[in-house]
């Protein structure tokens, strides 16, 4: 296995010194418009979306180990203000909010006038793209979807940027229930069709709603993924409950996650205060305990990512004069 | 003041929370080759020089805010073996080493088949470019050297990657007496010629020499760099004697420097020994104490590099849709 020294970097900036991801999403734009405004999103005004950002950056972003922005509101933000710690890694989106409806499947758009190389020039550690992807679409709407993938994989590549790919499913003529009961083999299909693309670390949704399926049972659809999936992967949050999330992210973490990459289950809560001030004071008390009982789990039980490929000794590839062929 | 948001967040990178530098520099070469064989340093090997390197920076970088390479041994070695760890800033020298002669004055020369590109592609947060100056040599010397200052600035503005610059001054047709006593005004000269260039931060020598000059006129020396560069700069080691080191680093702080980037100074008594292994033990017990009680001088007297241009608040430059202009 080789990885190149600036995807390794990259990783290494985004995940602690044990070798697991303890990051933090913070690049909610519809959603949170949505939890700021619940009657009328597009209330939401650039300075309140920008003051959230900055306040709960500055409140939880020392603690991670990886930090997710959106280039809209969060990130030249975060880094003028001087709340995002130089040491904490930086993932910036790609994707606009939201998705485009072809029928009733679902089509991820880049954001206008924003790219891979502004991320690389802003000295992010990783790029970060949610994909909607569900494999039963249409072969039209699978390929569209798979080529943006691919594509953003290139960019990283050339640019040598580390890429973590963040799948979404969605279901189509069915209910919530029936969905659930397949969700497990949609992520994990899922991951088999993405993963071999060119991503360094997939973002994944847990495979499985607890719901309907009893804890063994969830572990062993981890294991599954941990298998399906070509490189290492770390669980998604998609704004469950805090409790609920906990035993999900115990139940990943011991089945193969090498982490979670979580936003508003760690911080949705402090939302039920009606002050910016209450909020924030929410997420420097009971929003750092959540954070911390998530990371407590993650170094009991994830695997660091380098174990994934084996160990980091097998990674190892440089050599007298590398650097003119880099 | 603008600061470009990738240039800020590198900047962010290389200090630490409190605007101080407190950086290593483990790029030497020619100097590193002459240490280990001072009969004939080109029996250095490959090997030999990079097991030094992965020493030296697995016992000192955990402590540093950055941490400067040479891509030839350092850089892509220490990041395969995971001994620089993520949140330590890094720092790459562009530079190939020593200088060519043109007569009796010296040409900086880029390294072979290196480039900032290939800098920043690798995940860096900051180029250094040691430059050989003085700025009493003949016109076209001089106007080669500012030429090469110049075209890196260049390349890092456009790939908005921090700028370390560190002119290097050298006697001509004199004493090395009658150099020490005007040694000073060398420095701030070419402070002046040279910090309006495009640079990020100023690596420079100690303004003046202990041996000729009283500590009181060292300090007004120091207070005359930090009128006259454009930006915050950090002084160097340039081999000195620890103990002497130490009291430049407090005077050139209490005079306006935001912290050191030194190398020597710290480690170069390990190879007093001669196995690796006694001069490792050395690095993780001398060499730390060394760190810290230059860092320990940064963080009483040295300027936080902000305090530089007035405070974070005028720095201070971002707007809604600043992305799709960036």
């Amino acid at each position: 296995m080789r990885i190149s020294v600036g995807k390794l970097r990259g990783l290494q900036q985004i995940s602690d010194d044990t070798g697991r991801f303890t990051m933090i999403a913070m690049d909610q734009r519809g959603s949170l418009q949505k939890m700021l405004h619940p009657e009328n999103p597009k209330a939401a005004t650039y300075e309140e979306m920008e003051a959230v950002k900055l306040g709960v950056t500055e409140a939880l972003a020392p603690h991670a180990s990886g930090y997710l922005l959106d280039p809209e509101y969060g990130v030249a933000s975060v880094v003028n203000r001087f709340v995002l710690p130089g040491r904490t890694g930086l993932l910036v989106a790609l994707e606009q909010s939201g998705y485009e409806k072809k029928g009733n499947w679902r089509l991820t758009t880049l954001l206008d006038g924003w790219s891979v190389e502004k991320v690389k020039r802003l000295g992010a550690s990783a790029a970060k793209l949610l994909i909607f992807f569900n494999p039963d679409a249409p072969r039209e709407i699978v390929d569209h979807q798979v080529n943006v993938v691919q594509s953003v994989a290139d960019e990283c590549r050339r640019l040598d940027l580390t890429f973590v790919c963040e799948p979404m499913s969605y279901p189509i003529d069915e209910t919530e229930e029936a969905f659930a009961h397949h969700k497990a083999d949609t992520v994990i299909r899922t991951a088999e069709a993405l993963s071999p693309l060119g991503i360094d670390v997939l973002k994944a949704e847990f495979p499985g709603d607890a719901k309907v399926t009893n804890p063994d049972e969830l572990r062993k659809n981890c294991e599954r993924l941990s298998r399906a999936t070509k490189v290492p992967w770390v669980v998604l949050s998609a704004g469950a409950d805090f409790n609920v999330f906990r035993g999900l992210v115990e139940l990943a973490c011991r089945g193969g996650a090498s982490g979670f990459l979580a936003g508003r289950a760690i911080w949705k809560d402090a939302f039920r205060e009606k002050t910016l001030p209450a909020q924030m004071e929410y997420m420097r008390t009971q929003g750092v305990k959540n954070f911390q009982a998530l990371a407590d789990l993650a170094h009991q039980y994830a695997r660091p990512w380098w174990d994934f490929y084996g160990g980091k000794e097998r990674l190892r590839d440089h050599f007298e004069g590398w650097y003119v062929k880099y």
